[in-house]
């Protein structure tokens, strides 16, 4: 029974700036995921995490990309399904875009790489779709494309994968629930051109020091006028994390998706690794559990580990 | 006694999606100057075309950049400047930029080499502020630099040179008075957040193609949803001489500055001189006078020709 196990990495969607349009793969954390080929049409979805995910597969972020291809290619085949998620469902860093991916990717190798990366994100739609009622690709397709992407448009897929900087991320994630709903009705619907002129001047500044690798332009260009002074405010300590870690020497950083994770870049392991300590020694003192991954830019995104 | 010769050209500023931060080298039309430093302390200004511009110091675009020098560096010496513009004032081709940046590039060139390009726009910008009333460096940059530019910032000045790709460009100065203060005016002051989504998608994907020299992704991304819907208003025939462009085989363009020119960008020469063609003749059957130019993007900006 041909059979395919997959490592698929978190995601930092909203990165700064690029709100809504760039996306990037870190290395962790990651779910690890096994897809088996049947000969019968079902859908067998197991969970070995104990998230309290529904295994229905219409009810489920890979069930309903598996079932979207198998309609697609009016399959016979069906597949089986055990994932081990350790990127915590509402965390905001792409814990359903993970399933998704993972899903869409494992049938593609089981299928014999029948798709292109493109129509891999057309699939994994789907999975964003029931899990945030948006067909969004930006977390999918830094999980496909790895690096930092750009999602010029989801409809149809036009993804331009950019340099994968050679940079460390801290990300804390704290156990406190922001609804994707919440961080979108919170934002405002008109804003001021002044505004996103700056806005755009930090973009245009953000994808130069990413295809230059200029760390000292990126850190210039990681501020965020818009996004961020509205949706920090459901996020507890925020400010202060984000100021103690540039003081720490951290690059820039900010919401990881809609939050509630902090994310923050840096040139060295040491800083991150303070950064890392910081942030856990920040939530402590609220008692707030968090958890704090201190990983680098991922420039694959999701690894097929074996066939 | 210290003379220069400069050959400045016109730049093309707020390149479509990139409102106020990217500007462009084109290698037509172009300004000479000729510079002299005097040893007595006078500033004297000629000009040798008939645009009818003072020529006295504090109320010339050039005048001003030197007085602006001599204080700075507390010189006994003074200059002399022989201008003949072809860039037409008002033109919304850089015409002030050039002027400022001659003299800025012109005096330090006669002083020895002694200020950094930085420091050559902080000295231009007074030559703009005189013009139009605000210190900006969105045609100075270019101009100064050559080729593509963003400016990340004009105070303190950060300049980003982008990539110059090998494209031609047409740009056609129809004789009509755009003031820039109406197209100053005649911009909306609040924005929708997913407009200015949609320019910052494009605006990325423009950095982007100009990094990767992706002809086709400039193209997909040269598209300016906020500014130039409402200043084109101020341009007659501009919607068709657009979208004549495109159909010529354009990949795409748009205002220049802040108009009346029109800018277009194209692989081949031959696309460019059929959009001139085109061009001039959409003016002629409204019986309004026309110059049109084809060059390349200018990689190197303003040029010196003789010490």
């Amino acid at each position: 029974m041909k059979k395919v196990k997959l490592q698929v990495p978190a995601t930092v969607a909203n990165l700064v700036c690029g709100f809504d349009i760039l996306g990037m793969a870190i290395h962790e954390p990651f779910d690890e995921m096994e897809l088996k080929l049947l000969e019968t049409p079902e859908i067998i979805i197991k969970h070995k995490d104990h998230f309290g995910l529904s295994e229905e597969p219409s009810k489920n972020v890979t069930g309903v990309v598996l079932l979207k291809i198998q309609e697609h290619l009016n399959l016979k085949n069906g597949f089986e399904v055990i994932i081990n998620k350790k990127i915590k469902p509402g965390s905001g860093l792409g814990s359903s875009a993970a399933s998704a991916t993972g899903a869409a990717v494992g049938a593609n190798e089981l299928l014999g790489n029948i798709f292109t990366k493109e129509e891999l994100v057309h699939f994994a739609m789907f999975g964003e779709e029931l899990a945030s009622g948006v067909k969004h690709a930006d977390n999918i397709a830094p999980c496909i494309f790895g690096g930092i992407t750009l999602v010029k448009s989801s409809n149809p897929v036009d993804i331009i994968p950019l340099n994968s900087p050679d940079l460390f991320v801290t990300a804390v994630h704290p156990q406190v629930e922001v609804k994707t709903s919440d961080a979108r009705q919170i934002l405002k619907k008109n804003i001021l051109l002044k505004d996103a002129i700056e806005q755009w001047g930090n973009i245009a500044g953000l994808v130069a020091g990413i295809q230059k690798n200029d760390f000292g332009l990126i850190g210039r260009s990681l501020n965020d006028v818009i996004v961020e002074p509205v949706r920090s405010i459901l996020i507890p300590k925020f400010n202060e994390i984000k100021e103690k870690s540039l003081e720490l020497g951290a690059l820039g950083g900010g919401i990881s998706g809609s939050g509630p994770s902090i994310f923050m870049l840096s040139e060295k392991e040491e800083t991150s690794q303070k950064i890392a300590k910081m942030m856990k020694s920040v939530y402590e003192k609220i008692e707030i559990e968090s958890f704090v991954y201190v990983s680098k830019i991922n420039p694959s995104g999701i690894k097929i580990i074996e066939d």
